[in-house]
C-alpha cells in the first residue's frame, strides 16, 4: 500500500498530470510510459488464488462487455493461447459472485498497469467491476487508431455507499429498454443504486401477483404499460451484474391516487359537507382492511426485491381530504389525535415501517416524516430532499442518530443549462457541523430525475452528463475535486466516452468529440 | 367560398368542437359524420385539369410520405383498380412542380372531406403539401385500429409567410440526417424556412468549392465534420420537398475566428500596444482583398443555395480589436469617421449588401446592423433577436420601411421547463402601434435553436413540442389560438403523433401517448 509521503506527492500529481478517468480514483501514480494493447492479443483472467471451479458469471459476462467497449467492434472470446500479449488479471478476497451488491459492499479495488499486463484486485466482486469500469477508461487511441494504456497505480474506494439515480416511472411510463440503458450509463459513473419510483398518483404500472387489479386499472394500458414480473426480474438481474442494487419505493399514504382504481376502499373518500364529493385522498389509515392490504403488498415487493431497504416514501402528504371526511374525524377523536393530522400520518408510517421489519426490511422514507413526527426512534434512514438549508436538515436528522441520503442539490428533472453541471458538482454533503460519528451517518446521495417532464425521449440527455457530476462528488475525494475548471476537460472527455458507448449525453459546451453520437 | 355569416359560426365551432390539427386551420366546419379508411382501398389522385403530362415529383414523393403516416408500416402503390374506395384528389391552379417555394409563395388550400372522398385545392404546389399534412392529422384510429376521417370543410392559409427554424452547425456539428429529421418535424408543424446558421467562430463546416481550405483548416475534422457540396444539395432538395426554403447564412465581419484559420489576412490582426498579439479580431474591412474574397464567396454561395434570399449576420461585432490596430485607425482617420467604429462596421456590411445586391439576391441581417447605422436605406429585411422590448424595435424597424423577422421570444435552445411552451405561444408580433402597411412589413418569425448547448443528442427533445408552439402563432389566426388552456390537449395530441411518426418530442406534461417513442 502507498504510504502517506507518497500520498502527499501523489496529490500534487493529481492536481498536474492528466488522468482522464471519471469519477476521478482516490489515489493514483500516473507515469508516460504507455503500453500499446490489440484486441487480438488481450485477455481477461482469473487469479490461481480465486476458486476456479465455480467461475463467477458476474465477471465473464463484464470481460464480454467490457472487451467490446475497449475494442469497439470486437467481441470477447476467451482464447487461451500463446497470442495473448496482455491479461488483465482479477484477484477477489472473497469469492461472492452469486449475491447482491448491498448497503455495506465493499467496492474498493487496486488497479496496476505495468508492461504486458494489470492485476486488479478486489474485496468482492462489485468491487472489481469499479475497477474494470476504471480500467476501460485508462485505454485511449491515438491519432492512427492504436490502442494504449500507461503505467499506472490505483487505489480506490467510494467516499459514500449509497450513491442513487431515482428514476420515476408513474408520470411516464418508461420502456424496460430504457431503464436497461440507464443502468448502463449508471456503472459507467459508478452510481450503485437504482431507486425505482414505481408507481405514484398518475399510474401504477407495476403489475402485482396477490393484486393484478392495481396494474390492470392503475396503469395508462394494462398490457402496454406495465412492469411484468419478468420486466422486473430483468430489471434487478441486470443492475446485478453491474454491481447495481435496486430500491423499489411503495410511496404512502399520500400519492397514491392511481392505487385507488384497483384497489377500492383503500383510499379515504373526500367530502364536501355530509357528503361524499367522488374524490379520494391519500390511502385510509383508519380501516385494518388498509393494513392487511399493505401487509400482503410489501410481502410481496419484499420477496420481489432481494434488497435488504425498501423505500415507503411518506411526502407531502395532503390532509384536507381527511379532514373532510367525518369517519377520519371520529377516529381522531377517538385516538386522543386532536386536530394533528400529523399525528395520523405518524401512526400509519409507524404501521407500515413495523410491518416493513417484520419483513425484515429496512425503511428508508422521505424528509417529510422525520420533519413531522415527534417519536422518530422508529426510523432508520431518511431522504433529504427539500430545497433551502439542506444541510441544516441533514444536521437535524444526523443528530437524531438517523442515517441521511441527500437528494435536495439534485433533482434533475429540472432543465438548466447544461453548464451549470457546476451547480451539481459543487456540492458538499459533509459541510455541516458535526461529529466524526455524526457525518458518518451520511450514508450518500442521490440524483432524483422525477417523471412529470421526462420520458423516454430526453431521459438520456437530461441525466447525462449532469448526474455524473453527482457520481464524482459521492465517489471521489472532496479535497482533489473542488476544482470546476479542473474537472472540466476530464468531465468533457468522459461525455465523449459516454457518447461512444451508445449513452445519449447532451454538450457541456461548443466543440465536438472524436467519435460523435450517430442520429437516427 | 364561405361568406362572413359563416365564419362566425365557425369562430364558435371552433372553440367548442375538438379539430386536432396543428396548427390550427384558419377556417374549420368539423362534423361528427365519419368515413372508414383502409390502406388497400386508399388513393391520392390528380384532378384531369392538371396536365398530368407532366406528372409532379413533389406531390408523387409526397403522397407515398404521407401514406405511411396515414397507416403506419403500409407502403402506398399507386393501384389504379376497381377496389379504391376513398381518394383523396388534388387540383393545382398552377402547376410549379419544378421550382422551389419562396418568400411570396401562395401556401393557401382548400380541403373538403366528404363521403368516399376528398378533394385538396390550392394555388401551388407548396399550398397543396400543407393540405396533405392537414389531411394527414384529421385521420385517426379507433380502439379497434380502424382508420377514421370525418367530414370536414377547411380554408387554411397562413398568418405569416416566413416561418423558420435556425439551427447553428458551427458550436456543434449537426450530421446531415439530423437536418433531415428536422425537416421532416418542420414541414409537420408547417415551418417554411430553414435558417442555416452554417458557419462561425467555433467552425466552419461548409464545404467551399473556391475556398477548400476553409474547412479544412476551419472544421472540427476536415473530413467527419464538414458539408459537401453535395451534403448541401441533399439538404436543399430534401427541404424543397416538403416546401422549406433554406436560407443561408454566413455571419460576418463578426463571427468569424474559424474563417481565419484557412484563409489568411482575412481576419484583423489585434495589437498589444505597437506589436501584433497574435490573436484575431473581426473580418478586416479596410483591405480591397476582404472584398474579393467575399464577393467570390458569396458568388459561390449565391449559386450553391436556390433562395433568393441571403442572410449576412452582422451580429456583435467587439470593436477592440479594430481599436487596438494602428492599420484599422489610420484607415479611419482618412475615411473621416473619428472614432465611431459602427461607421466602420457600416461601410463594411453596406459593401456585402452591395456585393449581394449585384447577386440579385435580397440580403437578410441581424438588428445590430439597423441599432448602429445611420443610413438604413440599403437594408431590406431585419431580424430582431434582442431580448427586451422587442416589438419597440419591430415597430421601429417597420418605421423605417424596411421588413421585419422576429426572433427574440423564440430563442429555444434555452433550456426551460417544458410546460413553458405556452411563453412561446404567448407571443403577439403584430401588437404594435402602426399602421395596416406597417404591420405588412413584419413578414414572420423564427425559432432559433443555437448550438453552445445543442447537439444532436438532445436537438429534438428541446425543440419539438416547444416549436410547434412558435409555428401555430405563425401560421394561425391570433383570436382563435389566443387561448393556452385550448390549446393545451390538442398540443399534446400533436406531440403524440411527432412520437408516432419518429420525431424524438419531449412531453408536456404527465401522462402517455398510445404509439409511445421506443428509445433505443
Amino acid at each position: 500500500t502507498l504510504n502517506v509521503k507518497k500520498k502527499k506527492n501523489l496529490y500534487i500529481c493529481v492536481l498536474n498530470l492528466t488522468i482522464s478517468v471519471w469519477p476521478l480514483p482516490q489515489i493514483v501514480i500516473p507515469s508516460p510510459e504507455r503500453y500499446q494493447l490489440k484486441p487480438q492479443s488481450f485477455s481477461f483472467g482469473y487469479r490461481r488464488n480465486l476458486d476456479t471451479k465455480h467461475s463467477c458469471s458476474v465477471l465473464d459476462a463484464a470481460f464480454k462487455r467490457y472487451f467490446s467497449i475497449l475494442f469497439p467492434g470486437y467481441t470477447y472470446a476467451n482464447l487461451i493461447t500463446f497470442s495473448i500479449v496482455f491479461t488483465l488479471t482479477i484477484s477477489l478476497d472473497r469469492h461472492d459472485c452469486q449475491g447482491y451488491p448491498n448497503q455495506d459492499s465493499s467496492e474498493r479495488y487496486k488497479l496496476s498497469v505495468f508492461a504486458g499486463q494489470a492485476s486488479l484486485n478486489a474485496e468482492t466482486v462489485w468491487g472489481s467491476l469499479r475497477g474494470l469500469e476504471t480500467f476501460s477508461q485508462l485505454v485511449y487511441q491515438d491519432d492512427f487508431g492504436s490502442y494504449y494504456v500507461n503505467k499506472t497505480e490505483i487505489e480506490d474506494y467510494p467516499q459514500f455507499n449509497y450513491r442513487g439515480i431515482l428514476l420515476d416511472t408513474s408520470r411516464h411510463y418508461l420502456p424496460v429498454q430504457a431503464i436497461l440503458k440507464t443502468l448502463d450509463a449508471m456503472a459507467y459513473s459508478k452510481f450503485n443504486v437504482f431507486h425505482w419510483h414505481l408507481v405514484d398518483d398518475p399510474s401504477f404500472p407495476y403489475q402485482s401477483q396477490k393484486f393484478p387489479d392495481l396494474s390492470n386499472k392503475g396503469a395508462f394500458h394494462p398490457v402496454t404499460h406495465i412492469y411484468t414480473q419478468s420486466d422486473v426480474r430483468r430489471v434487478i438481474s441486470y443492475a446485478r451484474m453491474r454491481g447495481i442494487r435496486v430500491l423499489p419505493e411503495f410511496d404512502s399514504p399520500g400519492h397514491t391516487k392511481s392505487w385507488g382504481k384497483g384497489q377500492s376502499e383503500l383510499l379515504t373518500p373526500c367530502y364536501r359537507g355530509d357528503t361524499p364529493s367522488g374524490t379520494f385522498g391519500p390511502v385510509n389509515p383508519t380501516l385494518p382492511s388498509t393494513y392487511q392490504f399493505m401487509a400482503s403488498l410489501l410481502k410481496e415487493v419484499a420477496s420481489v426485491f432481494p434488497d435488504p431497504y425498501i423505500h415507503l416514501g411518506g411526502d407531502e402528504v395532503d390532509f384536507s381530504c381527511w379532514r373532510s371526511n367525518p369517519y377520519i374525524r371520529a377516529f381522531m377523536h377517538k385516538m386522543g389525535f386532536g386536530l394533528d393530522f400529523s399525528k395520523l400520518e405518524a401512526f400509519y408510517i409507524e404501521k407500515i415501517v413495523n410491518i416493513t421489519s417484520v419483513l425484515r426490511k429496512t425503511s428508508i422514507v422521505w424528509q417529510d416524516v422525520f420533519d413531522y413526527h415527534e417519536r422518530r426512534k422508529f426510523l432508520s434512514v431518511v431522504e433529504v430532499w427539500k430545497q433551502g438549508c439542506y444541510l441544516c436538515e441533514v444536521r437535524r436528522v444526523v443528530k437524531a442518530g438517523l442515517r441521511v441520503i441527500l437528494a435536495s442539490p439534485w433533482y434533475l428533472d429540472q432543465p438548466g443549462p447544461t453548464h451549470n453541471w457546476a451547480r451539481y458538482y459543487n456540492v458538499w454533503p459533509l459541510a455541516f457541523k458535526g461529529t466524526e460519528k455524526q457525518k458518518s451517518l451520511v450514508i450518500g446521495g442521490e440524483v432524483c430525475l422525477w417523471g412529470e417532464y421526462v420520458d423516454a425521449t430526453n431521459l438520456s440527455p437530461r441525466l447525462w452528463p449532469r448526474a455524473s457530476a453527482a457520481a464524482e462528488r459521492l465517489w471521489s475525494n472532496e479535497r482533489q475535486t473542488s476544482c470546476v475548471e479542473r474537472a472540466f476537460p476530464r468531465l468533457q472527455e468522459f461525455r465523449c466516452k459516454l457518447l461512444r458507448r451508445g449513452i445519449q449525453a447532451e454538450p457541456l459546451y461548443v466543440g465536438h468529440c472524436k467519435h460523435e453520437y450517430q442520429s437516427g
